[in-house]
């Protein structure tokens, strides 16, 4: 790979409209949209952080679609492979919750746009020329045949040319709808790949074991699933605890090199959008393991994700030295002037 | 049909989504929303002006259907039958466009909730039980079999009650893609219709014929409708001249009893919005109908087509009062108060 | 009243205005406003939980009464029979305090359209035909002889057709200008009412008495009331602590059957709109009595009320499944997909 | 008067709420507000134009009156001597037409804090201590008795100062419901006034004549009022044509020193607002008369009234210079830098 | 100083730009605005707090400049003696932070209104004719020589006046770019004032000493303070305590005729604007001393800043009576009716 | 050049600020803001029809210099030779006229990033490795002594590529402020381009000439121009008709190969903004001159030109398909579904 680290990510862009103001659609004056998607939302956050990053994907051939390209244009992603297709893009209705009320989501994504991407047009071993990390999720093997086949020709490319990738294999079950059996893909597909982002839920969705959450468990699952996918070389986890949707603590913890590590723990009393907090996560893994050792990536990845808390919208918008403040335990809020 | 005057509508209720103050998509603040489409505005424009209406769709079972339905109710329509199915609810995306720059559309609605109405559970001949008149347009069987199988089912009901049954059978080649031949279905829908809303175009293109735009072939072309579809009684058209998308003129002409009527030409300096626009003429024409004879129903409707493109969102919001007064020349916007 | 369950609430609908964004009003972009009014939050939330309900009011004969009459549709309620009078809706402005800063309401009612509603044309009989329950509180005799003839005449008829009939019987001070005792007026009509909702302060307030506010004062009072009023059979009260405009804490406790009952204490860390939160309570006792025995009512009065401090406006938007799984204790506020 | 040019108006204050973009209240995402009434517009503009203007009124002692009294003072006006009291602020709720349709007004004034001033309360000798001008309307003495006898106290106090009184006297017949005839109290007033700011109509309205609305006609009744309230020594009229309520036309025209005078034609082709613009027209007025001659006046009387068709809200918010430039015939808008 | 209690402030005035919703500014929708500046916002609550306040500032002779005066008057400051100068208003961007994430600020005011205003045109002895307060911060002089000549003059004047004259000389390293020394021209402005509103720090970076924070170390502090600035009678200082960007807690301690006092601490649990509470309490300070003893001006100041925290903007838009009410416990945020 | 097509542009960036809805800024409820100016405007439009542009310009190193970025990169141009200086990016508010009331601006830019842009730094040899145009106006060597020196770089080095080079030298008195002359400069400047875009007025301020504004003039001027600076081969000018602030006309003419060419005038009824109007026409020829012949590429601009006036914001947002028919004459703005 030599010196180089762009990143690749791979995945749906959804148009995300919700109304402001906790309200119901009912009583909603107007939507905010914002295009993302959990693959796109790694990337940019990478891009804000001031990587290199190009985000492959199929958006619609319409004004909808030109928008969503001027914005990830804007966030700074290379969009120049992205196809255009004649299918709607996916979107989703968000209805954000507060306190004990849960935020409630109605998606229309199973016959758009990346749904219909053209997995044969994509060049992927052009597309990795450069890179160094590829980044994949449980999301797009689940939405249809061809974004499968599509992401299992990346990895196939991306494992030839010696690449990192990370895998955030999350198991949605109202997708899958298109025929092929979650658990086996998820795992044929983690098996191409070289870090594990998530812990012991998603190991035993995919394995199909009954590892326990505490961190016994955990360190057990991880090296289950080192065992049946033996390129996987790191799993990164977080736990979350959810006092209610507008109070959150969140730590990271992994299973490196035969180590066990772990984070302090994050709260966030006032959570402005939980949207994308995952994906903040990865992206400040991927950030983390390109400049750091995996501990210092693991707490930069929790203080990541725990200031997306604080950020509207899917993608975190914000900067290296401020996650490294946060990473310091500077929390406190002073004015920067 | 008794002393009642109840009025059924069925067609497809779309989300309609845009960015306010003439915005592109890309710089758009957030986005405003109406839910509407085609026959449901014209359902809502008569449920505002007093009348008594029914409207019959299918809409998605979750949180944007259940809104679709609080925005029905609010304009007072009777959503007792609309069925709500596991399909996310269509919508468009509008970009308004002003002076010489058209609006665009781009819309998401082929696989949608209305689309996948189930025919078979509609109790056409119970919805029709105190109405008199039915109204339909060329929108509707355009979707999907399932929508035109309820749609035929909707009209062989009607007849059997004796309802009039105004159709509006625009043809839109963007849409049929389900199989069947627009042309062959809007003829056989048409025949079983009572009234026709429209035009040389709209004949031309059911009938296969090539008549002129002008008085003589409107007059030819209603001649030759009714030959081939005896059922049609009366042809309302209405002529539209666009000197911009913020300026237009209109005017309605109709054949009524061996006779043409036509009215004063309207005109909208400062265009509003101009969705639904064509629904408030049908509208004001079923009301018109209900209430005065022809030629005042023409003259009504062209009020209340005149009058829409000053209304925001879908739907007429304007009351009988005013509409009389736009009728009666009084154009001058003097405040009510 | 056979298997119905329609249910009738009786009562001011004002038009309410506030600053987003706990704005003072001189400093207010725009105002946001909702029509509500005690009775009117409490039919509309049971309409949005899927009963049928009828609202029974006074509206203004114009632009603002029509608007009025448009959001009462949209939650659901029955508004055919809202009287149309010649004189403004009420209203109240509104700045939303937070933290330490109450919240100021500077009222215009005392002269509005409920103010003059016309008892005479109010056919009560019909109106209970098919109703179960009958809800009133304190505000409506306090507003002008006229509603205070309105709802004794209601009372008597409920009373006669053997609903249920909640009273909720608030004094306020500031009303009670056009020359009634409220205190006498409020003990005569509960006389009238089968279930009190309410608690020591409001039986103090009517009876004169001083009961303490702790659970023995709780019990001691409820059956004080019993014994003046006989026809009341059970006593319904919550408990609000407010540690500040923005942080609450509430219970409900109930003496039913010669049993003294009570819930797990619910917190708002965010509260997202006060306003609004005892009528929830209220329609969830109506609503978990209808389905439920007292206790799980009791539980689900307390959850309702909770869950609409995260609602803005008057009406608490929840469903069913929303309250029975805060009931269940799940406040963590996981995402809905 | 010496060299001081204080201007002195009195009459009430409103609340104007709105919705934007030509919405109707029913599907308003919020309202915005103006403070406003005529006598205070007229008093606002001359203090944006640089005028030393106080404004005498009541409001009402809570937050809305305190947000009154704050946007009086940020027009520049001098609210020292404002009465609060204990009655709500008059308000009217706007829906603001567009091409054909007319805007439309509904009112809630009529017990409101003005139709409670305490008369005997102010001191207008005092208050016309350095005054150069006094303006009123025919609004305020039909509100309420008060207000009629604060009024007439001002016009003797007026006229034993030597004032210039401007009156305004247009008859509002959905006001006047207090039990005086509003004919005989106008020509009363008008008979305490230097300055009759009206035409043909409001003479007719007062003098119970019939002159025609032509040039012959304004200036007999000019000669007849003139005749009949000796002390009136000018005439100022202004002649609207309403193409739409979105295109207007307007002229002035006078009766002045025996000469007939007339103002070029303006022409507003997108009205931005036409509320105030009567009082934009009075307020110009009184700036040309303290500063020009009387066709001059009347000139910037016009262009001001002009000008106020594209500013929002009840006050007219331009400058000296830009009506000046209208005078003298730049109304190509060009950009200014 | 006899009766009077005019209080005078001095200071540059901001036009503060911020969007809203914690947004950053490349997501943000619009900008909300106000326009403040330290001294101002002082002189402004005061204003609201119902006394009489004259701001000296210079603003921009533009459409800027007139917006900046309308919003002073708004408040209730006297702005008659404000300068127009052909220099752009200085202001700031500020994207507002939540939780960790803290609030950032750029600037663009060093070559502004303010730092061009003209000192030889101020009549300091005029403007302090019937004051009893003047009050400056460590900001004027730090802009521009302009700006600390004038101040120098004022502080001058005041002093052969015999007014109370508060320093709040906080020293901002990113300013004083114009030459002068910021240690050496705060102790020599210090040397002219009072009341010294600050603490070790603030003491610590003008008298180049190094007392720690605590209760020693500030009664230590003041009293070197007092033997270098023999005309500072009173210290006051007030302790924050940053939990978050949204939950701060403070209290104010202070040594006054050589004894120590302090106020309970107050809590804010969700911040609505963090900007100018400070400011708040010099003006609650201020407020307290004309009307208080020392020990109430204190408990007054830091719930005057308390409540700050609740309303948006730079200015402390509460009464007398909340902020006495928060002084007395009461911190539940009752509705008030 | 071979067959690249990239474009360079080089100018400020500006903040531009300016209240929604015709409002001033003292009743604004928010500022709607955009970064644009004249260069960038041109590049971006450029890049929004599908070419290759890289802008060239420097920012400040803060978050609103970011956020420049971000826009910037959104429209699709290419930002990577961007300075970031430490001073504050230049802005202007903009009051939006309507009808006669002119738009207003006040600009603070004059000591901003772009004006401490550092010239030497630029790598103008590499940056135009590629291109076939480059595109300046008459602001940039107005600003300051480093801005005019970047430019005059520019200029030599483009032209030992042999690109194209239009300029657009607008004089600006209010600007020229750092001691050059600005006839002087221009002059020596258009000398250095290729392509002119202006007419009489730009022509008779550079060369001093008095050239009369018809088309005799315009060629005599033109022949002129070319004989003063014989490198400027082509001019290009537009001729605007201004009804009002809403209502503009708009043609083109041009002086190209000895011969006069003109297109048909364009009327925009309802001016959405007029900001950026003129670099759309710019970019519309640029555009044209890149894929038609002179002609051709004079009806583009001007149909762009027109086009942008339906557009909000500084940037030309239509396609190559809508200005296309736009110069076919379709000016009657039919829905695109």
């Amino acid at each position: 790979m030599g010196t180089t680290q762009k990143i690749v990510t791979f995945g749906e862009v959804l148009l995300r409209l919700s109304p402001a103001e906790n309200r119901k659609l009912s009583q909603a004056k107007s939507l905010d949209f914002f295009f993302g998607g959990t693959e796109m939302n790694v990337g940019a956050s990478l891009a804000v952080l001031g990587e290199d990053v190009a985000h492959i994907t199929a958006v619609s051939d319409d004004i909808v679609g030109d928008a969503a390209l001027a914005s990830m244009r804007q966030y700074g992603l290379d969009v120049s492979a992205v196809q255009k297709v004649a299918h709607p893009i996916g979107q989703y209705l968000l209805e954000v919750g507060s306190g004990m009320r849960s935020s409630q989501i109605a998606y229309n994504r199973l016959n758009g746009s990346f749904a219909n991407i053209q997995p044969e047009t994509i060049n992927w071993d052009q597309t990795f020329e450069d890179a160094a990390f590829f980044h994949w999720t449980g999301i797009t093997p689940a939405i249809s045949e061809a974004a499968y086949q599509a992401l299992k020709a990346a990895l196939i490319s991306a494992n030839a040319k010696g690449l990192q990738i990370t895998a955030d294999p999350a198991y949605r079950s109202n997708l899958w709808q298109y025929g092929r059996n979650g658990q086996e893909v998820l795992k044929e597909l983690v098996g191409l790949s070289t870090i594990f982002i998530g812990g012991v839920n998603e190991i035993n969705e995919i394995l199909g074991t009954s590892f326990e959450l505490n961190q016994e468990g955990f360190i057990a699952a991880s090296k289950k699933l080192m065992t049946e996918c033996p390129n996987i070389k790191q799993v990164f986890d977080k736990i979350r605890t959810g006092l209610s949707a507008s109070w959150q603590k969140i730590y990271g913890r992994a299973w490196v090199d035969q180590t066990y590590i772990e984070t302090n723990e994050l709260e966030i009393t006032q959570v402005v959008d939980r949207i994308g907090t995952g994906d903040a996560y990865a992206a400040g893994l991927i950030y983390g393991l390109l400049h750091y050792d995996a501990e210092k990536a693991l707490n930069f990845a929790n203080a990541a994700c725990a200031l997306k808390h604080t950020i509207l919208g899917d993608v975190n918008l914000v900067s290296v030295a401020e996650i490294t403040e946060v990473m310091q335990g500077n929390t406190g809020g002073r004015i920067k002037r």
